[in-house]
């Protein structure tokens, strides 16, 4: 398995063919949480044909490309885009110092139809290219601090709205981690205390889940970190260390069991790095398969976009 | 009616009064989202009778305790708070420096349900308090600053999750702003411009939502503003005006229409005003009846909580 | 605020308009009502090409035209139409004292699908034509006796059809009144027990539902009223008065507070108003900005539809 | 089969055991559909336990109460009736001419909560107990004008909200007929015409409706039901027909084929028939065994009832 | 009412006319219980248009075709059938012993969406083609018995999955039998203690179901079926008989009673009926007009279906 | 990881454990689904509180415990299991030939709720029941031929009902395969034609799935294999090999591969394996890891349940 987040000369993602139609439904329940009964603004502007441009007012990635066009394909607008996903949306090299307004695309359709997609589409895309620049920007922290591996989210994110969010660090270019409780098996202190131990917990865990999905542990020593590689946990995370103990038990484990048959495991480390930290570089080693962080998706800063339509269109 | 946020000596407000039985659909689909076929984790741990603590880890504003409280309720577990909704959550005078960790509430019930339930909740009250922490850390800075109007929110909110949002900004002591298009109609560039004037798009949406709505009109001069006041508009947004025009026109507005029969009307100023602006004083005047924000609720920092199960319990 | 329902030379309201597409889902669950498994007379018919007659039998005002149509476009079907929303379908001078029969639309599409659609099509337009009809008939007749101000409905509508209703109480001229709990606070007997007193009721509701909704306020008496309006009340109803004290109170009302700064109100009348009572004008009086009545759209007659295939078409 | 709606003796019948757990999510809808977002008016109450009481404000036979009971249910209130499902409310003999106004039922509960069920559960109880009576009066006096069969409602029932028409129709004493596509196969014109004959379709229904399921044919003439009754119909609706026609067909295909082996069949009247016309006697005949009529149901007056909670409880 | 499943030269049936569509959004929610967050595969695979063949690979007849192709519409993918629905597919004569691989139906589309809908098309095209050709087979074998009546089958499917069973048996050439519990009434030994005879439960059932349902009285003996055809059950349903017995009170039931006025019944008998012992004759007899088994549709082995693309496509 | 399917001294697996909240709804359609408008039978019988015995009638493995709980939970009745999850049930020795009639559970409520939920139950449980039996058998005859290795079902199940399927193959003590497209990604021929290469296809799909997912790769040839493995594979399966080509090739894989660093893959065999060939012993080998196979799921025959109502009870 590749062990980084970047891979030499990739076709370009598509990341739009990872929706199933079902998402679909979503969108229609935020156009309806945003008008419930009547439009009452819809009214007055009616359905003359107009043409609106979607403006990017702060640097950013854009992200969420496929959920700003179906809530107009929804509405019965057409969008057209002058950037692709996943693009880094910046004042062109010697633009000055104005405020940034960057024409990223163009929605066409009938005025009452635009406006009734704005807020909804604006307020995905806002969201999902701030978490696709957070990623991205402690990703390229993470490499210039020498880190190889793999840098991944968390399912830290907003009830009803984490396919958006996971898209988001996708396009950012990070690894979106499990996505929920139905996919990778997580063990944790308190699946061990159940079952009396790491290895009872494995077990448990595998007689259900199967040959199919992937258990990752997590463990607070270096015996319990044996004990769950011995056990067959395909992820061993490491908890509640500090730094320096997670480096040196990280390092030793790899030594010790790394190349031994039957022995193929990740080590994650998680907890308490942000983008501010893994710049000092102490945090980071490439002994350390994943650096796990919710710093990139929760509570991070949007990208500002706006939909202004053309009077005279 | 009261320009203030703030009233004297109110009743201890119960924002859980505010949520009718639907939104308890909304939590059964998070709970999906974080589950959506089967719990294998939960299997590890079974259905042994457990108590966990909920530990607030960063200051802030407890917001979103009903939300909690339904997720758990709907998995058979019951929660108990040691503070209430609305309560600054901080270390007591005087107990050092150490890292924040205050228990907030107890969960107890069959530990996979603990576990089932926590994700969804944590990720809820998080978001929630943080919107709180920040509307109440605006508006004291606004109060400070000696404005004495309405501050409140906006639409910018995350699709699918806008009744948590405004929820937030009540507990934080803001106004909610029009909850959707549904509710106040606003009138902006577009409406004016498909029916030729301000006077006409007002009498158009008037026809249409009738008398229990109110209308806000956003123009962009103080001519514009003169026509929205006569032509019936509740609440005038002065848009696009920087900040000495915004106020000497919010001051004439006021003197030329504010005491005449028949023109009641509210000055609203939106757009670029956060925290750290507000703090200068330039931008706020009593002049001006609502200052709306999105900084209160957009890209708001989270307030740090944690789900600890006792192994013991 | 214009206190008229109707507007001198407006553009002819196209009230499809405020329609979101959230409402086409209900139009789905209604076919599925009346069709939940199998279509035996589906499979009888077939899916041969026709066209079908849609008649009027019995005089009336035409409402519902974009309910109709999206039970024929979920069904592949096309409507075209004769007459438009608002008009009032009647035999044309000298036609003679026949049974009424006006064609009024064409549906096409393939017969099963037309049968499909028949009765929910039907059973749409004729409610909604026969509200909007009584609203018209109620409207005029306030008129004739005098009266300048709205005419509105109520929430006393049939649950799951509200938005048809309310929309054909604005085909038939009159105002909608409060969708739902969540638009339009109104106050009544039970908020000011609870709190008190009127004025702690009108500032309770105020704090949480911001500057952005009206307040209604139902009071018993002269003095009631006076504390609304001086508590920031946006409509005062005054209730279960007779006829005389009402209009009294009234004029009192407008007299005393109509033209003061910050004063601004409208006054409601609701309760035992109908089309027979109001000719009698002793009801309705211009110090009223509001007559509410049920009448106009519970317990009211539809209007009589029929669908008929041309078995030569 | 009898072919009265009425039997000697019958133990007293509880019809809601005829709903099953699946309507209930509709009620859920409808408070839903009132209380989309917020309840503004319930923050302003609060949860102080109240008792209200429903009163009857003009006569009519009580109609829908498990309806009403779920409204409350769902929003932890508890419902106490006076009066059973199906008894006539009317003023005592010798109690004058006051306005009616009988205590029905008590709701106890939280008082936010009683306001939040009020108007959906007076909504449904009135419309339901307005088809009730209409129904009971149509029986009632068919049965004076001498006709012992059966009379039944039809399939034009508002949208959404069948159930509770059926049912009320049902507590009305009346025959609620074929409840959707799926259930009884009606044929009319267009199936003959698409099929070639009365026999044709009648065989291509029962080629997928198979043995369990009625068929009911509308015929235009004599030969038109012999053909239908040949075919293996089990009602047969003389259409289009007037009065005498329809009773001189009725009374003939009784005589040729009511006796025969292999021929059993009912005749159906509809159209046209309402309780103006019953009562004058030329219409209803024995010979009809079904008298289908959507005025019982279609544009009926409502009962008039209102939920008050007592301030001192 | 022909008592055969088959009938000489009817048109070739068309039963997707049987379908409204409310089943279409089952289809969706089966999609996205196959895919209930992100496609993976199909981000690998991306949009290239493609073709592909669905393959048969086992002996049968074709049954699901609306199913199959509802699955590819809804995921913008287009199907060509070589084959109609109802078509037993085989190897032709002198086609060798080889493994059958016929060409059914062409699909073409962008190859994630082709991959998106395969599971779930070809899960509901074996399942629904293996009980018409279970169907089939029972009704050749009794007619080859000799038997003329009809063959049904019963209410034990699939949960969630009934209509596509229900539409196996109809293109498998069987009676669907009753579709729930909303349609024909079945009374059984339950509903005949509660009310204390037959007589009273088809009195109870009759009051409610009225005139345009049928009821169908399981009863244990000959008097208990006597008593049910003179209360006016349409089917009677001889139960736990042993063959013989069955069969001398079905003809002597039918000697009595087919003739006389006012008695009309089809006499059924089910339980332990398969395929291999109707074909020994004893088990049917034509006095006995419908035999209901759940063995046509219950534990049936399905028809084994492929789908390839074609890589040079 | 273990790569048997059974454990030594295992606690008893309690696999309700694996249900979350969210399945529950889907059981509430099923109800729906066999009483979508009025319950007739309901009203004969009433409420009167009864008792029912569940009897198994064929032998096999009792499976769906918890949704036949949960059908009669939501329906206000009791269920009490005579035996557990996972049992054999069958004639206890020496208890003669007759015919099987196990009293398994007993359920109590009130009796038109028994009948109510009786079809949706049994139909679940003689399944589910179905699928446990004969994933038991299969791997208790692989067992038998002296298979290690895991055996496990696949995707081919009854649209809407994977889960209770999937729940099937669990208490039946085989490995339940991928859930769904969204968890374990399989890559085949058609994603690696996408691609170019079985390298490029894995490295697609872990650039998107990440690490907390498996990658399942279907190869055609031992190159093909040895590509997947080195592009880092968790899983190989080789398709479209005889038995020989596949035995030589599997041990030839593990002999290169198996012990060396950073080569950790799991072989999976697939197609065309049922329990009659496995008897054979050709079919499997122990470096075979996993054989997969539908035919423990689909065309399984059920296990026979019947409810039957204690009439004194």
């Amino acid at each position: 398995m590749s062990t980084s987040n970047a891979s030499p000369n990739p076709p370009i993602p598509v990341y739009s063919n990872l929706l199933p139609p079902s998402w679909k439904t979503k969108i229609s329940e935020w156009l309806k949480e945003d008008c419930p009964s009547f439009d009452w603004g819809g009214f007055v502007v009616a359905e003359t044909p107009k043409r609106a441009t979607l403006f990017c007012k702060s640097e950013g990635i854009l992200a969420g490309v496929p959920f700003f066009n179906e809530v107009f394909t929804q509405l019965d607008c057409k969008v057209e885009w002058n950037y692709t996903e996943g693009q880094f949306l910046t004042s062109p090299p010697g633009s000055g110092a104005g405020k940034l307004k960057i024409p990223v695309a163009t929605v066409t359709g009938p005025s009452r139809k635009i406006l009734l997609g704005e807020r909804v589409a604006l307020n995905t895309l806002a969201r999902c290219s701030g978490i696709a620049t957070a990623s991205h920007v402690f990703l390229k922290t993470a490499r210039q601090a020498g880190y190889k591996g793999i840098v991944a989210g968390t399912r830290k994110t907003t009830p009803g709205f984490r396919d958006v969010e996971k898209y988001g660090m996708l396009v950012g270019g990070v690894d979106p981690h499990r996505y929920d409780l139905s996919s990778m098996v997580m063990l944790k202190d308190n699946h061990i205390w159940s079952t009396g131990s790491v290895t009872n917990a494995v077990h448990a865990a595998r007689s259900v889940c199967g040959f199919s999905l992937r258990i990752d542990v997590e463990v607070q020593t270096y015996e319990e970190a044996v004990e769950a590689i011995k056990a067959g946990a395909d992820v061993v995370m490491l908890d509640n260390m500090d730094g320096e103990t997670l480096i040196s038990n990280a390092i030793r484990l790899k030594k010790e069991f790394g190349g031994q048959q039957g022995y193929k495991f990740l080590l994650e480390s998680s907890g308490g790095i942000d983008v501010a930290n893994v710049k000092q570089g102490g945090h980071v080693d490439n002994s350390i398969d994943i650096i796990s962080t919710s710093s990139i998706h929760q509570s991070t800063k949007h990208v500002d976009f706006s939909l202004k339509i053309d009077p005279s269109s």
